[in-house]
């Protein structure tokens, strides 16, 4: 049994492509399409309400294509909307928050679980309660890093980037009581920084796994899309089709960082076209 | 001859209160309507065409308030929709890049002139094209800031704040060549920080004159008023009325360093019901 239909992946702007270069890895045979919302780009620092009609807005977009599944590839929509996308659209959605959360149970030693993600994620709580809800014996601890997308975006990436390293220790620093063994990389911007966090953690409170919440949510949608009979057929070869809602150009430039390749098929959109008006 | 409709100011989020203070200071008796676009801020990292449209609503949602001139008080919407808002509207609009060009004009002596602003600003070449129609003595250099807003909109606005001096010495060393003695800050954000980049102008290029555009652009409008026989009645006392388009709290919490006041009387306000549709 195979399901030809694309598979739908949004953001809010850039960070998602990290979760679609591992989706391309793991499923080569799939068909995706991505939207990043960089007209409204960022999310995490917008009050739930504003986030979650943005989410509906992307999500209607995407369910225009007749998508089998959604990767939400956002770290503060998976927090913060991901129970009104589940009840306003009948297709399977699946975020980064369980996918996340689950890898950590695993992986953590001392049960102390920590969380760097955007303000919005942090407030929002939802790892707190999905670990929570996976067992009791889990201590966690959130810490906000708001200046972490902006530094992404801006290409204050390279390790040997002293800006990016001091955020890096103010937000680290945080958790330096609580010693977590694991900490969760809750935004799709963060893995690449991946390696000065880990610098810095090393440094400051010592070895921790890393979890990577988009790399996750693209293995968990592997499994789902696996055991529910969905996957393409495995000679068909898989083609992304990228979608904006501002400047084409700016997001190519940048695109390249978060993909590990060049792309040029990415297509404008106007979002207000698709905004979103209950179910129908 | 008094007339006792609103001031508009409109900005993509918090900086414009910057302005809005210097309005309150020297037009005690006039009543002010702020809008700012908190649901879609940044606009300085956007396309000319996205900031021409939301720049559009923005000026949409003031005129339902009868306003008697609209200052904008955002660099990024003054270079790049100024003529667009212009056209679409009868009230008469006034942007920060003339009152400042201007300004810059009067206080520069070797007539070399440098801005800075947001990426979208100094791509746009306003204030170029502004000051060589003044005069073709003045040489201009335009640095984009990209790191400023989220500096300033997460508090690093202290003098002692070591992230935003590196920031600050990244893009004032880029003048060093150019060597400018007059620097406008293009952008209502900057004056938050303006002690930390005259210490790092200090030390890379010498004495320069920091030029505000939201203070200027508001002492601009002041005459212009005053000239029509368009200001209020002394014995008023003037009222502003805040607007946003996401959370009012975090709005409330952050205006304070911009007002250097504390408010309470913000809305919030559904901008895409103000999605301006063409001149009526």
């Amino acid at each position: 049994m195979t399901n030809k239909k694309p598979i739908g992946v949004f953001d809010s702007g850039l960070g998602g492509l990290s979760a679609v270069r591992v989706l391309k890895k793991i499923l080569p045979e799939e068909d995706i399409i991505y939207f990043g919302d960089t007209g409204r780009v960022p999310y995490g620092t917008r009050s739930p309400e504003i986030i979650t009609r943005y989410a509906l807005d992307d999500m209607n977009f995407l369910c225009s294509f007749g998508v089998k599944a959604v990767l939400v590839a956002c770290g503060t929509v998976s927090s913060v909307a991901l129970d009104a996308l589940r009840e306003s659209f009948d297709v399977p959605v699946m975020g980064v928050v369980e996918a996340a959360a689950k890898k950590a149970c695993e992986v953590s030693q001392n049960k102390k679980v920590a969380l760097l993600a955007t303000n919005a994620t942090v407030k929002n709580g939802a790892y707190e309660k999905y670990l929570s809800s996976i067992s009791s014996e889990y201590a966690f601890m959130g810490v906000g890093c708001p200046m972490f997308v902006p530094l992404v975006e801006n290409g204050y990436i390279e390790n040997s980037c002293k800006v990016t390293r001091l955020f890096c220790d103010e937000y680290i620093s945080k958790l330096c009581d609580f010693c977590p063994d694991c900490i969760i990389l809750g935004c799709t911007h963060y893995p690449l920084i991946k390696d000065i966090i880990k610098s810095s953690t090393k440094e400051l409170i010592g070895p921790v796994s890393i979890v990577d919440s988009g790399e996750q949510a693209a293995l968990e949608i592997k499994e789902f899309l696996s055991a529910g009979g969905l996957l393409n057929d495995t000679c068909h070869k898989g083609n992304v089709q990228y979608f904006v809602s501002d400047d084409t150009f700016s997001f190519c430039q940048s695109a390249s960082v978060f993909l590990g390749e060049h792309i040029t098929n990415v297509t404008k959109i106007d979002i207000s076209d698709y905004s979103y008006k209950g179910k129908k």
